[in-house]
């Protein structure tokens, strides 16, 4: 089933709202694009809910947060919504300032996500206050690993069903977990760390696939991060030795534009707990 | 004579200053680079009207437009008319909100533009109030094609009459009009709409050949459109097959970093009307 | 000793927080990560402080400055002094607007630079107040040429002299100066011009450098630009002949990405006056 995801946004071609930082914007533009979505950038509290309304997906990402956009995020969270849009957050960098926590905490309070995705020191700040986030980069001491599996697991679960929604958290392992069910994903290259962004280009593939696939939101969650794990080892693959993360960055991509259900398939390496 | 106007921008270097959206923002400085020309971005309203003073032309794109950088662009278009600069419209997801239609409709009432250029839903919406935007690409129903050539000839002359400038509406066939005369250009890729911002590019591109041509308006815009169609052809045929959009997209601004005369000459595939 | 700072940085992985344009900022994250260190994007007044305390090194860029983010800036400056924190300025474009001039000039008195880096223009604009700015890019007349060479080492002592910090002044060739001794440095390539944002990125790996070699900071800027200029020149040994500016710019990153002391004591060329 995972498999299937990607076609079913290359046939919608869903519409992705996406209020989001300047960092790394292009590249989840072009990421969305790859992957069969059509991103749209807005964030302006006067037509945020104008555009959300013409798509059919929302990604809030708290990057480069201000004031400003910070308003924006609620008003067209709340819109998102009433319209039973698809909603993702991405808590980027929550617990490195009080602006990221209140906000972060703020917009769950405030708005129905049907997705949180985030590294782990970025999802504990969330569920239990006390992640120690390391700037933008999860804490080695927050590691999901396969000695904490167990209990990194019902903590997925546990914020899942609490926030009644499907939790992400990424890293070297990610899990993806509603409730009940939790998927661990073991694609992926250590070296797509050094890459700025692909926690941001994920969210921004994920709300495609979540749209194109409303029925099956946790598989598309993980379908998505089976794809853009997948899509680093791919892209690693072609990589030449005097290479490095900036041409990395553009082969996962192109990795992504030419993923296909087979490849899927073929290349994902998951369990279910 | 389309062929002689990058030779222009090369021995000019003309500066170009951008108030543009935070999307494609590097791209557009890129291609301007690649082309010849040297950008600026500045979009305080406190600064904008000098730093157009000491530019050639001005790019004005609305694609993540707010309340502080509408003003700016009001200020830096009006600055601009008033020292004689060339000074270009790119409308992005006009009928998209309200306040995009707004805010093109409020520029094009005040500032005098020598171009303006955008997708044939975003120029419909200018023109005639009714394009049917969706997002930020063009709506399907809304395509120029080999059938519909001739009434949308007419249409892209009307409102370059109305307007009294250089009207080019891009897709897969683009039309480059002034009142009476219109070229339509068949360089270009499909996979070119798989990229963010080629329009956002162009619109740059469009800049910068314009102010290096400035005697030579029309010829100005299609020769920077030729350049980039025909840029999608060159790097189109040196992907590999596991390269997608990101490199692409690379690519193309390469292909326009090597672009010359004798290449446009031979490459560019036109007609007039 | 040059040589070696980038292993510093490399097992220090130093946090930067940059406040920076938008233009660029993706790039100045990647080069940043490339060379060893971890960039943090933040310009909300509300969160400038806490952020700029949890990094090592601050670097502010005024690239596309606005009044939101001149004072986020001037708060982040003072708080990074504060805290002992290394601080790193790149006036960018000064001399262009009186508000470039005048924030560049706010924070010089506000703020204790480590490090100041720019063009020739900029640094005169700085210094002297009458840099002759073309817009971001240096003026030809502002040129450092073997021929000015005492004069202009001269003049960047002195305004290293005056500001107690170290002077970067970058182009052709790269001088990096404290009050009694300046590194003239000969790597790079000429094709780097027409690449936007070289200049951000290498402040940006600057900041990152310095942070990681606090003991011997003229050393450390002298390091980057070498570092800088050197991936310059095996990027462009990489380079087929039908790529240009935007490929370039991928494969400056990914040789900083692939630099190690060996290859940089080998390549480096510099001169101590």
């Amino acid at each position: 089933m995972l498999e299937n995801c990607i076609e079913n946004v290359r046939n919608q071609t869903p519409l992705v709202h996406n209020i989001t930082n300047y960092v790394t914007v292009n590249d989840v533009a072009n990421v969305i694009l790859a992957c069969g979505g059509s991103p749209i950038m807005a964030d302006d509290k006067e037509e945020v809910s104008e555009i959300t309304a013409i798509c059919g997906g929302l990604n809030i990402n708290i990057g480069t947060l201000n004031k400003r956009t910070i308003e924006a995020m609620v008003i067209a969270g709340k819109k998102s919504n009433e319209l039973g849009h698809i909603t993702v957050l991405d808590p980027v960098g929550v617990g490195a300032s009080k602006l990221r926590t209140d906000t972060a905490n703020r917009l769950i309070n405030e708005v129905k996500f049907d997705v949180i995705r985030g590294n782990i020191s970025e999802i504990k700040t969330l569920a239990l206050g006390n992640g120690t986030t390391r700037g933008v980069d999860a804490d080695v001491a927050d590691t999901v690993t396969k000695e904490n599996l167990d209990s990194m697991v019902k903590f997925a679960k546990d914020f899942a069903k609490k926030q009644e929604c499907v939790v992400a958290i990424t890293g070297a392992i990610d899990l993806v977990a509603d409730s009940d069910k939790c998927y661990v994903i073991y694609n992926g290259k250590p070296q797509m760390s050094k890459i700025t962004g692909t926690g941001c280009q994920l969210s921004g593939m994920i709300t495609a696939f979540v749209v194109a696939n409303k029925d099956n939101k946790l598989e598309a969650v993980a379908s998505a991060i089976c794809t853009m794990g997948l899509a680093g080892e791919i892209a690693f693959s072609h990589l030449k030795e005097y290479e490095g993360n900036s041409t990395y960055r553009n082969r996962i991509i192109d990795a992504i534009y030419n993923m296909d259900s087979e490849t899927l398939s073929k290349g994902a390496k998951y369990e279910v707990r």
